[in-house]
């Protein structure tokens, strides 16, 4: 939120969202003009003005407001700022959309701040594009255009998946002792469509949900979206606090619990065997679905893998969810869910009614990537470069972070969640990091109710190590400023003026 | 529904699912065990007798009964039947998923009978993959992936679609004067994502969506997974009939209206410039929005094209949906939504929720096929390859179907809707038609309320002309006899053994 002159400017700029920052910008700003918020004649700030309280680029700012004016929503002179020339009432006739729409708001209210482009970015949790094989991923494509079966691949297909990937997952899964003859697996458009359909079979609205707290901002969205409750388990450094679980199980009789053994986003933590068992036993006593989100599993750096709940579970209880993003490319929405065959089922049924089924094309070319062995040569560099920019953010907070200073040190995945010492915010410093050029994700985004105003995430699979060293040393200047600030009996925001 | 001693047997086998048919029923006696309905000792017919009972083949049903044993659910000795060996007591201690599974049925009953190989199958409405441009397809791929930005199309993208197609599709739109300044796009996972993701925004359990009756399955199934109803108002020769509509929509106070203005399936009509005034004039008093669904608009093989709603209506209440499915390759699921802003950022944050975003090389491939002209070159093959087939089956209709069948004219698209004389009933004739090797989708697939026991779609676009007069005979010869035997005071069922 901002104040200018006397009026607060709530923005939800999402950092995550691809979404240029322009664009959100306008078309905030564009609500508030149509819903009469801001009236015609009222003033917006000068593009200066507004770029310093946002803490955006100046560019930024005036692309927003050229759209606006194209729109002729406001129409601005040079030096003397923009008038909104167009409210609700230049729209009366037309269908009120707003109003329409009033109900279940999906988005999660994003960062505190809008995003632009940050030297160093922590921020997405997702593979660094620049070690993307690409001359594997065209031996890969080149062999499924050269196939005769193209035309098929081209066809109307199954909402279950490309019958060969999909037997080819099913396959892997029962080699690794994960699929029984009770189960069934379906292709889904990466993890998040595989929660989303989890959700429309399982979740009406008025039920809840169990999750992990912090959790995966994605997860958040969607519980949301079907007008349920999110209910979270504190995570800590071994992960979802399974003592903490029956208790809410009993309490919640939620229609299932998500949970990410594997390296959790945000956190990195990882479940201990015996907690593991634990939390099955707890799910089985309350007799509550386990959704196992393990996006991240397969990105384990040091230590040893540890097996998972789908395994593990004797009563089938478990959906076992992953993906080709984390470990390829996330461009290409390819993920499954391997569970039991009632649930698979239904699982179909939702896939068909939502989008019929994911994209052949890429199937075809994952497949072929995987089946050449290309997929495997490729997980290797990342596993050698995923271990590299762990070390280095691992050993950057220790030289970097201010004393007091917290961090989880996972054994894989792409997170790693900091702790700041109190009475440090990360979400009031981040603006004062991003005008030094560094970029991170406050804790305040992942929480379900537990305020850890000191947390933020730190994003680091996507940078190279020397970045990271750089931005951490970067953030550790920020942040132990105004630490220092604080023991000087300044409060913090005041320091970074 | 089949009998079987004194049970009924009710299957609900899907013609237009892509699920193999002896898996589809493989699943449904295996609940039918789980559930409890075949107790254990249970006997289920030979296959030779169930394969008669249900006009399959026995191989299909063969299949079924081997997966069901390999799952130790049913076991048989050779010309004595199969015996259930398990029941519900063998899952016990088990998760119930059926039980947690148990609200909100999304599919929607499927064909009566099963499917199999027919010879000459007039049931799926999708392109002809003999007319797929491999070459072409082959050529627009290798141009992608010899792009500098591969690696970015290979990233995780925008819930708004690969920015270079969306401004591809919107200045297209603009063009054609389907966009105005107030509008956006947002690409999605064909038409039917763009269905869904309108529903999960604007409908709620209990609300009610307007279509044509008879309507596209997909839509059938989709409203039905929300909760919401679905009511229909009459589709004629010159499509849906707007005289109707003003009083539903008082009535209802539908949510949305779904309207095909253009060749709609499964009736193949066409709306009337005037009543597609007419209906946004209703649709504007009842302030209800409309949703254009145009899959098929740019198949017209004769005629003039209509101006679409989307650029007729003035009040900004119209979304228009497209899609690549039906005029290039449906395995690649690119489709979008135009419509007002408010509307499209609703949209957008549903995607995110949904599954992120559309796959981005399949939106890169199409965006290349269309921009290099290789679309508009192959568009003009399958008009007129089109344009032969509509003509082949309204000449085999005239030549072949009894005394007193009607059918729709078509000027496009992909569907012929017959309806033949009373009393024949198509769904009745359906597997003595299949015995003969052709097959064609029954009009109660398609009802919303209005029974139409003589109707039947036949999808012509995946035939050659030779194959259309071909099964058309063989049809008329089975609906004819049965039309005879009807006039000889025998009903039509008698009449077939």
């Amino acid at each position: 939120m901002v104040w200018f002159g006397s009026m607060a400017w709530t923005f939800a700029l999402t950092p995550e969202s691809e979404t240029p920052l322009y664009r959100q910008l306008y078309e905030q700003i564009a609500h508030k003009i149509r819903s009469g918020e801001f009236g015609q004649g009222f003033r917006l700030p000068a593009t200066r003005e507004l770029a310093g309280l946002l803490g955006l680029n100046r560019a930024t700012v005036s692309a927003a407001y050229e759209l606006l004016d194209t729109e002729g929503l406001i129409s601005g002179q040079v030096g003397r700022g923009s008038y909104v020339t167009a409210g609700p009432a230049r729209l009366a006739s037309a269908l009120d959309w707003e109003a329409l729409l009033e109900h279940g708001e999906t988005a999660v209210a994003g960062g505190g701040g809008g995003w632009g482009g940050e030297a160093i970015s922590f921020v997405m949790s997702r593979p660094s594009h620049e070690l993307f094989p690409l001359e594997d991923f065209r031996a890969s494509c080149a062999a499924v255009l050269g196939r005769g079966d193209l035309a098929g691949i081209l066809q109307l297909g199954s909402p279950s998946g490309y019958e060969p990937l999909r037997r080819h997952l099913l396959e892997d899964a029962r080699r690794q002792g994960l699929a029984t003859p009770a189960d069934d697996l379906i292709v889904t458009n990466g993890c998040q469509q595989a929660l989303d359909l989890l959700a429309r079979v399982l979740v009406r609205p008025g039920d809840s949900v169990v999750a992990e707290d912090p959790v995966y901002t994605g997860l958040k969205n969607l519980v949301a979206g079907v007008g349920a409750q999110l209910v979270g388990v504190p995570v800590g450094s071994e992960g979802l606090e399974v003592g903490q679980l029956e208790r809410v199980l009993e309490r919640e009789r939620p229609r299932f619990l998500v949970v990410t053994p594997n390296f959790q986003n945000p956190t990195g933590a990882t479940l201990p065997l015996a907690a593991r068992h634990a939390l099955l036993e707890a799910a089985a006593r309350a007799r509550v679905p386990v959704v196992e989100n393990d996006a991240y599993g397969q990105l384990r750096y040091t230590g040893e893998p540890l097996a998972a709940l789908k395994h593990l579970d004797q009563r089938g209880g478990t959906v076992l969810l992953r993906s080709f993003s984390k470990i390829s490319f996330p461009g290409l929405r390819v993920g499954w869910a391997l569970g039991p065959k009632p649930l698979i089922d239904r699982l179909r049924h939702a896939k068909e009614a939502s989008d019929l089924h994911t994209d052949q094309l890429s199937q075809a070319v994952l497949l072929e990537f995987a089946e050449s062995g290309r997929l495997g040569a490729h997980l290797g560099r990342v596993l050698q470069a995923g271990a590299e920019r762990l070390r280095a953010t691992l050993d950057a907070c220790r030289a970097f972070l201010p004393a007091g200073a917290r961090w989880t040190r996972p054994e894989g995945g792409m997170n790693v969640w900091v702790r700041l010492p109190e009475p440090l915010d990360a979400e009031e410093l981040l603006p004062r990091a991003r005008k030094e050029g560094v970029a991170y994700l406050p804790g305040r985004l992942f929480a379900i109710s537990r305020r850890e105003p000191g947390a933020l995430r730190l994003s680091f699979a996507g940078l190279p190590p020397e970045a990271i060293r750089a931005g951490l040393e970067i953030l550790g200047r920020v942040f132990s400023g105004s630490a220092e600030a604080v023991s000087r009996n300044l409060g913090p925001v005041q320091a970074m003026v």
